[in-house]
């Protein structure tokens, strides 16, 4: 139902838009957040047709922010498969995410709930001022406390719209949305932190993109961090610092240093810290039919492809 | 009051978000679809407050439109300022109008009313929508059919969406708000027609961009139409029409050919039939303050730099 939602949104409106938003949801996500929203709402008893609505439209959020995230980077590929923008001009690639970010909130709107499209709204601000502070300080400082704010604005704010919002929906109290929100909050958090370790130790042939692609385009991410700790004058990212661009063959030294120090298992602690923190905010939510598939989940966050 | 509140919308953001919709918003607007909010909701009695919050969210929701027209045209100037795209990287520029579309969502969700919210979200559907079929169909066979189509979607579904619902704040009857988003239509195709008109008769001192600027980018609209009823075989539109670009000189020439037709004359007369239509359903609104100014902003779209 989520799928069909999503994919009906370009009826009625330029063909070419349908032909884009097919072409966008059929690239392999793996819908993890409306898993999220309709596990937790489900969990909490929440209104079933309003949760298909809800899970339609924070996906839809999330592949708008893809769209042009990828022509921002210039992509080619995500998860294996072409981009929009490397099809369309640049033109009909900014469109369709404003289109994409327009039909979310549309669906948004259509749960009928002024605070929940407050938050939606709120929330795309946040993913959006993260990555303008990334892009205006990609070569600047990094460190661990501002990686986790990075990180929070990238994904953990969509996944706690996504728990928060499912408890709205479902009308539980106050202290149970709180749960719900710190338990988006931690599988967010620690679904990021597995993404960039996965960028140090994944193929590309499971990541769908080039292994430290990250670090390629200068973003220092946690297990950098870590191995800094160690080598802080480590000369390779003493050149990113300063903007400059290393030469590929020490990138992959460097790689090669990172991924047999200690930082891939510190990074990886912290993922599952995160984990099992969400895991007792779930705890503390009313019993219900898919507590089980959400304590599942989680912890396929932190197992997925290593 | 609606200025201070567009203007806080990057507080607590990236400074360089604060700069970026500073300039926006200092490069001298007209600040018409706040004026008709203001008006009709004040007309209609409506909460000061709601109405404020509106204006401000209907202005953002242009002004991010307009981020990504400008960046999307290579446009340098607009209204004689510098656009953020010729200043900033597109990669900015994109995320500066996503920016600035979310906080008009944050701001109309903040008007407390889920059918306003909804609409909102439609509107900028049909804006972005229309941009797409214009993109894809800029050489194709342009009509007067699907130019009045072309202008609802770029200009008049806003100033329709600024009535209705400044009606809907309001809480007047379902015909008045019928009444207030028909004269929303008719002053918002009326604007769009002079626009286009004054593309072809303005200077470019006060219209801020080269004279012909559309039908040098191919864009084809009301005056060159309704030439080309006498002149259908016209040799540069129909160069253009191929997808060719003209001389520079023969589009002058066209240009010079437009004008001394009666095609302006034709095309201002559509203009002034919108705003007597608009001013028929406004003085099917109940009588309130406000009436005479928004009659009077009815007569000066038509009336304005010409």
């Amino acid at each position: 139902m989520v799928e069909r939602l999503m994919r009906s949104q370009a009826d009625s409106h330029h063909p070419d838009l349908g032909t884009a938003l097919n072409h966008l949801l059929s690239s392999g996500g793996k819908r993890i957040r409306p898993g999220v929203v309709l596990l937790t709402g489900g969990m909490l008893d929440g209104d079933r047709e309003l949760l298909v609505i809800l899970s339609a439209a924070i996906e839809l959020l999330h592949t708008a922010t893809l769209v042009h995230d990828d022509l921002i980077d210039g992509a080619f590929l995500r998860r294996g498969i072409a981009t929009l923008n490397s099809q369309w001009s640049p033109a009909a690639t900014v469109l369709t995410g404003d289109f994409v970010f327009a039909k979310a909130a549309v669906l948004a709107a259509h749960t009928n709930d002024v605070k929940l499209m407050s938050m939606f709204s709120e929330t795309l601000a946040i993913i959006v001022n993260g990555e303008i502070t990334q892009l205006f300080s990609s070569h600047g400082v990094a460190n661990r406390e501002n990686y986790f704010q990075r990180i929070y604005a990238k994904t953990a704010s969509l996944f706690e719209l996504s728990t928060t919002t499912a408890a709205m929906i479902s009308k539980v109290d106050e202290r149970s949305t709180e749960n719900a929100r710190a338990f988006g909050h931690g599988i967010g958090m620690a679904f990021q932190i597995v993404d960039d370790v996965l960028d140090f130790t994944g193929q590309m042939i499971t990541v769908g993109k080039p292994v430290a692609s990250d670090l390629r385009q200068g973003l220092i991410t946690l297990p950098a961090l870590y191995y800094l700790d160690d080598k802080p004058d480590d000369p390779v990212i003493g050149l990113m610092r300063n903007g400059l661009t290393p030469a590929s063959s020490d990138i992959e030294q460097l790689v090669a240093a990172i991924r047999s120090s200690g930082a891939i298992e510190k990074s990886m602690q912290d993922a599952r810290n995160y984990v099992h923190k969400a895991l007792r905010s779930l705890s503390a939510l009313p019993a219900g039919e898919y507590r089980d598939s959400l304590e599942a989940l989680a912890f396929y966050i932190v197992d997925r492809e290593l």
